[in-house]
């Protein structure tokens, strides 16, 4: 007999067999009865034990048991999906189970967030651990599929690297082949070069950060969605690929994720057509702070997304021209007035999401740039090769996927979001 | 005026202004006139410079300048595409480019490979390196949707470890906050014990072997197109599964790349609906190699290629039930003979493209297994926590991307199909 998914019980005519498989969710036993709620991949299926022998053989299957059961479908209103099983025989498809050391029937799991995570390989299929990724795996495929369409083309960048990428600083060091490398903090380099190339790039993968801060916003491994682009005016253009991708990103998990949408409670914000653009000098006069603060604090960045709801109805603000001298040496600077950059960060729901702009083009001002923050040029060789034979105007983004899910559902600490966290106590499971 | 790509000059109407912007391919300066040819990302455009002054202009442009290119559309059959721009106009996107350390206009670089990739950052510019990569790009992309339609979620693993997967061997170390680590060899224990979480997942990510042999077909680092999928009854499930996936990758090849496979002259295979196989006793046979070999020499395996051609006319063919002694502790016997494993090679084209199987379920047979190997359990505490709390019947695979792209051009060296490679030696670009 062919499988049957939870979800698709529904479409069996009532009164025919059907065979599920799956991991005994929960087992209640009554007097008479014992209700048996199959997970799979699909959802849950609820199943009706009443002949005394199944019972008892029930009675054997733990919570966790992978089963193959086949009974009698037949509509009951309060079962999950509006159908069940009766009559049902089981057969393992593996050992009993041993008890799960969290219960993972209940709505939401009891136990601290340090003990999940301890326990992560059983913990992850709660529904709810479980629908926080599909908003990730989904967020992906929409950010793809996006930059896709608008010609970028996919790239994989090596993560051993000779050089560290934004400084010396929160690097992981290799042993390779006894010399010593790193684990490449983020595709930067790399996704300019490749801007020579193919012009418009983008890509999915791992980046490290040895983070020796232990708080509820940092791991020192996370995914990267990253983008870069040519042939830009500035900026504007940037912020304009970046509103394509969120927005590809909230159509995929509308698409695809429905149902962990629903069970996270999930609000899903809508992109406006132009994402508002504040300058820094007038957020710092917005939101009352000193003209030269170098930085956006916490509180401000809230007050700035609080008014760009009033003000836009947006949930998404930019905030362009960040000083220069808080970016990195590749940053591009506001032409009329170089104490400001072609950079913004993108603030959502009252936090920073992610942070872009328009990169250096020109050989010589690398050099320039690379001089006047006291670096020298051997360490960039092939970073500098690619600007001295060719580069258009460029730019680009980053957005960080756990932070941007943990956002979307509200959750305290990213850890939440990432399906093995690693962080400066954490290298298990 | 908005830019044209070099592809659309054909849908402008002759005698029309276009704009294209890109990177002086080639430069020919005649007694009368000067031939520029422009890359973009879409091709290649030719520009008829006539007019003294403009003649001088472009004659301080070098091959790798960044320029915008205005000009009146007319037909040329001799021009690429089959149009090209007259009267033009030159702007600089960049500064003059230097000198490319190699002739990137030629239809193939003369320099060796060790030049290309100290140069990568200009050389991967060359339209035949651009072309390889576009197979690569669109191979995880048909790999990707594949197996969404088969109902896969796409996960994110650690890459950072605290146990090395497969045994301590070719494994890299990392300084993990003065602890020390490893980076994944493979996703295998992880997409096993995701397995639990989703049934079926895959994961497209980097790879790291610290390889010491330089050869052509080792790198440290590449990308690993990884499945693994749940309730099967054994190894012929996960092969009817890689056969979807490549089926896939070749569609998405044939569909988003068939330019780089003209230029490159690949030969797409055909994949038939039931890949062939053979168990590996048997093919021992066919070759006449001696019945205890462990596995399957280069000759063979080229042996058994052609055998499949002949008489299945498949470029593809399984070999399954690989002697268990040569196979990791995590596979699954044949259950009428526990010699053999439920596993399998594919051949393709006279080599092993990759390599499958079912695995252990039962966390007792995984108990007996370790302690077979003498192996401890405890660096296995997570992975096997999964299957003291159930797990299904399960397999899986992975495809290396830099291998199957070789493959499908002939490349010689599985360097050339990376974008930067890392060896024993090469540690940058």
């Amino acid at each position: 007999m062919q499988r049957t998914l939870a979800s698709q019980l529904a479409q069996v005519p009532p009164g025919e067999t059907a065979k599920v498989e799956g991991w005994i969710h929960r087992r209640r036993a009554l007097a008479a009865v014992t209700f048996v709620v199959i997970r799979d991949r699909s959802g849950l299926a609820q199943v009706v034990v009443k002949d005394p022998q199944t019972v008892e053989q029930v009675a054997g299957m733990g919570e966790e048991t992978v089963v193959e059961v086949a009974g009698t479908v037949i509509a009951n209103p309060s079962a999950p999906g509006g159908f069940e099983l009766v009559d049902p025989t089981f057969e393992l498809l593996s050992e009993p189970a041993h008890t799960p050391p969290v219960e993972l029937w209940r709505p939401t799991m009891s136990a601290g967030l340090p003990t999940l995570l301890d326990n992560a390989p059983v913990t992850l299929r709660h529904p709810r651990s479980k629908a926080s990724w599909m908003l990730a795996s989904a967020s992906m495929q929409g950010f793809r599929r996006a930059l896709t369409e608008e010609g970028f083309t996919e790239i994989q960048t090596p993560k051993i690297v000779g050089t560290s990428t934004e400084s010396g600083a929160n690097v992981f060091t290799v042993d390779y082949f006894g010399q010593q490398a790193y684990l490449a903090q983020s595709p930067q380099l790399y996704k300019q070069t490749l801007v020579g190339v193919f012009e418009r790039v983008f890509e999915v993968g791992p980046v490290f950060r040895a983070e020796p801060h232990d708080t509820v916003r940092h791991i020192a491994e996370y995914v990267s969605l990253d983008a870069e682009l040519g042939f830009i005016e500035d900026h504007r253009d940037v912020l304009a690929v970046l509103r394509t991708a969120v927005d590809g990103m909230l159509t995929a998990i509308a698409e695809l994720a429905p149902a962990a949408v629903d069970l996270l409670a999930v609000e899903l914000p809508t992109v406006p057509d132009q994402i508002p653009v504040i300058h820094f000098a007038d957020a710092l006069k917005l939101v009352g702070a000193p003209e030269d603060e170098p930085d956006l604090a916490p509180a401000h960045e809230r007050a700035l997304s609080a008014w760009a709801i009033a003000e836009h109805g947006s949930e998404f603000l930019a905030v362009e021209g960040y000083p220069m001298r808080k970016r990195p040496f590749y940053t591009h600077p506001q032409p009329d007035d170089p104490r400001w950059s072609n950079s913004f960060d993108l603030l959502f729901r009252g936090l920073e999401l992610t942070t872009g702009g328009q990169r250096l083009h020109r050989y010589t001002d690398y050099q320039a740039a690379l001089a006047a923050t006291g670096q020298s040029e051997e360490p960039y060789a092939g970073y500098l090769q690619a600007f001295k034979h060719g580069m258009p105007p460029h730019g680009g983004f980053a957005i960080g996927l756990e932070r941007w899910v943990a956002r979307l559902t509200g959750a305290e600490n990213i850890r939440s979001a990432r399906l093995f966290p690693r962080d400066l106590n954490r290298l298990m499971p």
